[in-house]
């Protein structure tokens, strides 16, 4: 099937006309003028002479990235530093990557190191291709273990893997490079995306910025935890996606521990009973009841039963965690599996609450029926949304705000730009669902745009429009292979079933568990991180968890 | 040798006159009053009604804590806290351990968690004591393996071994506790500490301070890095003394190498060469040639000939490495293991360079005949010396301003406190040497006293004021047994000589390397540490260094 057809849906850019475009268009300028955004000008610009308005350009976007490392206090240096630039821009400032010429390789950019990104870039011909990574990490995390190193069970670099392993030619072909920095603008017109390097305040120069032009531009930029826009959740509770909010986690983990032992009545200016002081402290309380919740509430009541009663004796009976969901948890999963995972749960300590929070204080939570519920640790795991930088992108929609894709995973509207992971989804008009942000969906999808950037950069397609009326032959397909979540003390679910209603295998138990951890480990992408899952696995198993508290 | 020896040698504590103690005390009382320091009033003291003049408490002494977690914004907020609590301050106010009852245990309280105080924690006869330990960190840190841990060759919980696993009544003895806390002031006089718990700001009431009474006081509270007051050292060079030091270098290392991939001429606004700029970003100068400074340069040369000339190949011929060093490099070794180490060096890549260091600005060094040497990484280790809590302490002092102790590693001037490790040395009156500060002497000291204390225990002179007139019996003698330094690549030197001029073997080369890797392996406490630097090391040969940078 070739890319004409999506010609004659209408889906193809004709003027910013497609779906929600313009509604978006209108929300975005709004967004931007509240932070003062500065829109640079490519150089080779032929579409926008005009600088300040941010209407004037059409398919150049930019945004404030938020992602994991920007601070407020970064954001408004920028700001400042952006008013300044625009005062005195000139066109020679943006360092960066040319356009490729005629005779050297194509290049493909790729914005990302998730699941989908990692798995197109371990794929792609790298001697039909140069590559590009642009991201605010150099490793792909395996996320279905981040919750076990919160508590020690696995060590961080475990489930940390650098993407110069992946793919090797961005540590050593000439013209491919992974750059630590966040995407903040496109200019598709162009082709080309404007990037900030990420820093720890080490630069001369900050912020600095580059742009890298791209033949190919794959967007798997991933998604942000959902916070419903509840107050307090953003300043007060942890998320659970990246390495660093696992070490985060385990470190407050561990202070509150070690403070819930200080001596005397807790508080010597006395604020309430020092007792329920102590209580909150070691009340560590989730909110969220999908895999990441349940398997990190596991986790922890193993860590507990396991290795706090022992090293933490004289506040262990103060400990106490609840997971809170709003429904049932693991609603995606089998009713007998349901039902098993609440049953193990109770029996492992873990207390079930059915609640809407309201509000989240720095010491309690309030549900909507008027509770109040005191933490010392709060974690948030209520699923995903699409980022900041997603929303901003002025590119047409899926149902939920993701990049619109077609099944091909091509953003209809303009060339040459693809998104899969989590940051897309099928347009409406696709007459396809929008799949579940699950780390299989985004691996499939990774490993079957990469065919096809192989199939087209053979046939001579890899150049920018180079493949407007190339075949893309069969489109994007998802099989659902089953579910799996570990629930604490060697038992997990495996549902085999291939969607919701469908009939199919459900498991639970100590027979799954050890799937669970078999699929998982040959996952874990190169052998030395199987080797040392395997290897933490089998210490924690003998030596029980370290509790060493760094940094 | 009973401690009435001391009585007649002057020593002991008769009003305050021995040694520079009064000297000392004025000064300290200068520096209190800067700082705005609060006196907490013990309840029980008979000593000192008065709440307000330092001058006025003879052996209650209190200081800044300036442990690796202090910051200065907590230190200011805590003099303004104080301030108030001056104002409101009652007996009540101050939570803690109270003195140990007839009938009860004696109770051991020791601060610090380096190898003085670990090795001692690990001897002690809990049967007879009692033990509180107190440290800003809950682990042991393995520092002859630190260096590695900076580039990947091994992992950070590798070489940190949590207390509890070394004493473990410190986790579940009902009157045994480790608390998460820095000491910050003496009261001799009542036998007891007062301590403030380390926090991350999640605390309701902070700074949150507490006391603990001892019968008996072991300090180890170890060392500081020494900068001898050159400017810009505290605010530009990294340090190499703790885990999350080494954490701070990995990920600066990582950050600039992959900083000076950034594409394009590198500073947008052209501030010099940006050549010079790549150079300077991957400039990494280490200063010091002791053990810590050749071991980590040794790691990095190889870091960079095996991991990085691989994974950064764009930019791996900008890379440079120089040691500056004043005089020679591992001073205290025999000639001919110098010559072999600086040979070797050379060849690895190492630049040596004489020099001392005048200035430390953000991008350069200022060296004293006036050279300017440009950097991205700078790593001090130019030895240590007596923290601020250890000046500020009212005890006699050793040459060097250590805390000053007789041959029995007792603080003469008051009862029931010993001092050992990196923060205590033999006044001048015993006619011995200060010891260096090193883990074979802390940790030798740490055993020595240990069996000393489950011996006097044994005798029933555990409680406080108990052991006035009891033998110690022999007192501590250090012998040397010989120092290692790995040089890299597989190789290491090791000095068997007893001293600087003494006769004795040295080995330089692969096998030395083995001896070095297999002394500190069955050095690292618990089999399961020493099980993952085995792994750790095993798997570095394999598959090279990971480089992921987290956080």
């Amino acid at each position: 099937m070739a890319l004409a057809r999506f010609t004659r849906s209408g889906l193809r850019r004709s003027g910013g006309t497609v779906g929600n475009y313009m509604t978006e268009r209108n929300t975005f300028s709004e967004r931007v003028s509240d932070h003062k955004t500065f829109f640079p000008s490519p150089e080779k610009s032929n579409v926008h002479s005009n600088l300040t308005c941010p209407s004037t350009t059409e398919n150049h976007i930019s945004f404030w990235s938020r992602g994991i490392r920007t601070t407020p206090h970064h954001q408004s240096k920028l700001a400042e530093r952006l008013e300044e630039l625009e005062l005195e821009h000139d066109e020679t400032r943006y360092p960066g990557l040319e356009a490729t010429k005629p005779g050297e390789k194509p290049r493909v950019v790729v914005l990302g190191t998730g699941w989908a990104a990692c798995r197109f870039l371990k794929g792609l011909d790298t001697r039909i291709y140069d590559v590009v990574c642009i991201s605010p990490r150099n490793h792909m995390v395996f996320t279905p273990l981040l919750a076990s190193t919160c508590v020690g069970t696995l060590e961080f670099r475990s489930v940390s893997e650098p993407v110069s392993r992946i793919q090797s030619a961005l540590a050593t072909s000439p013209n491919s490079y992974f750059y630590l920095a966040s995407c903040i603008s496109l200019d598709t017109t162009n082709h080309e995306v404007y990037c900030e390097a990420m820093s720890n305040g080490g630069l001369p120069q900050e912020p600095y910025q580059f742009k890298v032009a791209y033949d190919k531009l794959v967007i798997a930029a991933g998604a942000e935890p959902l916070t419903f826009g509840i107050k307090g959740v953003k300043e007060n509770a942890y998320f659970l996606r990246e390495v660093n909010h696992a070490q985060e986690i385990r470190k407050k983990l561990l202070l509150n521990l070690m403070h819930s032992e200080n001596p005397g009545d807790l508080w010597f200016v006395a604020a309430g009973l020092p007792e329920e002081e102590k209580k909150r402290l070691l009340h560590f309380v989730i909110i969220g009841g999908g895999p990441t919740g349940v398997e990190f509430s596991g986790e922890l009541s193993d860590f507990i039963g396991r290795d706090v009663h022992e090293r933490y004796s004289h506040v262990k009976d103060y400990i106490k965690v609840t997971l809170i969901e709003a429904n049932e948890i693991l609603s995606s999963f089998d009713v007998r599996l349901r039902q098993y995972a609440t049953n193990h749960l109770k029996k492992s300590g873990v207390h079930l609450m059915r609640g809407v929070v309201k509000e989240v204080h720095p010491k309690k939570i309030i549900l909507s029926d008027g509770t109040d519920v005191p933490y010392g640790l709060l974690v948030w795991s209520t699923g995903v949304g699409p980022s900041e930088f997603i929303k901003a992108l002025n590119l047409p929609k899926s149902p939920g705000g993701r990049i619109g894709v077609d099944q091909w995973l091509r953003v209809p509207s303009v060339e040459d730009v693809f998104a899969l992971g989590d940051c897309a989804g099928f347009l409406e008009q696709t007459g396809k669902p929008v799949l579940p942000a699950l780390a299989q969906v985004a691996e499939r999808q990774g490993k079957y745009l990469v065919d096809v950037f192989n199939r087209i950069g053979n046939q001579d397609g890899g150049r920018a429009f180079s493949a407007e009326d190339m075949s893309l032959v069969d489109p994007f397909v998802y099989k659902h292979l089953g579910s799996m979540a570990s629930v604490g003390r060697y038992k997990a679910l495996v549902d085999l079933r291939q969607s919701k209603d469908a009939q199919g295998i459900s498991l639970a138990g100590f027979v799954s568990w050890f799937v669970w951890r078999s699929a998982y480990l040959t996952r874990v992408i190169c052998w030395r991180n199987r080797f040392y899952v395997a290897v933490n696995w089998a210490t924690t198993l003998v030596f029980g968890r370290d509790d060493s508290r760094i940094g």
